[in-house]
């Protein structure tokens, strides 16, 4: 599948009362697309001793359907995307 | 700053020889711009037993410059698109 993917945020920020500066097109993604929109920063937190098993793999595609613990999503959103993101696993030893 | 963002990804797939299907927009927007890319998949391990300090922050918004772990680019680039990533905390107790 031929496919051209184009991110154009475009803005107008004021210099000051009446001074508009130069539009300045900036190349904005968010990498958050639906996970936890209310909060203002999605930060998660990890007791490392109260781990279960003796691997564990965290999201970082923030498409995973158990964040923020990784279901795999990644797998798909790589292929769909190009992209090469992976979680990170946290190992009791 | 006002702004709008509109993230399009125009894709032609074949349905078979000389059938073309309907083209499709499909929003397709990657996570990692430039992490480690000659790697087919960016995962990182941390031996909990390990961690020197009470906390530490894992960065899960692929813009780092000290990656995998945190160094606060989240803020930059949240204030820059609207998103609102942040990272994973680990703590020994």
């Amino acid at each position: 599948m031929a496919s051209l993917s184009c991110n154009v945020n475009a803005g107008l920020s004021y210099g000051g009362p009446g001074k508009p500066r130069r539009m300045v097109a900036v190349r904005a993604e968010t990498v958050n697309p639906g996970i936890r929109k209310t909060e203002d920063k999605v930060v998660d937190s990890v007791v490392v001793t109260e781990l279960a098993k003796p691997t564990t793999a965290y999201c970082r595609c923030w498409r995973s359907g158990a964040f923020p613990l990784c279901d795999g999503t990644h797998l798909k959103h790589n292929k769909a995307t190009g992209d090469n993101v992976g979680p990170l696993l946290l190992k009791k030893k």
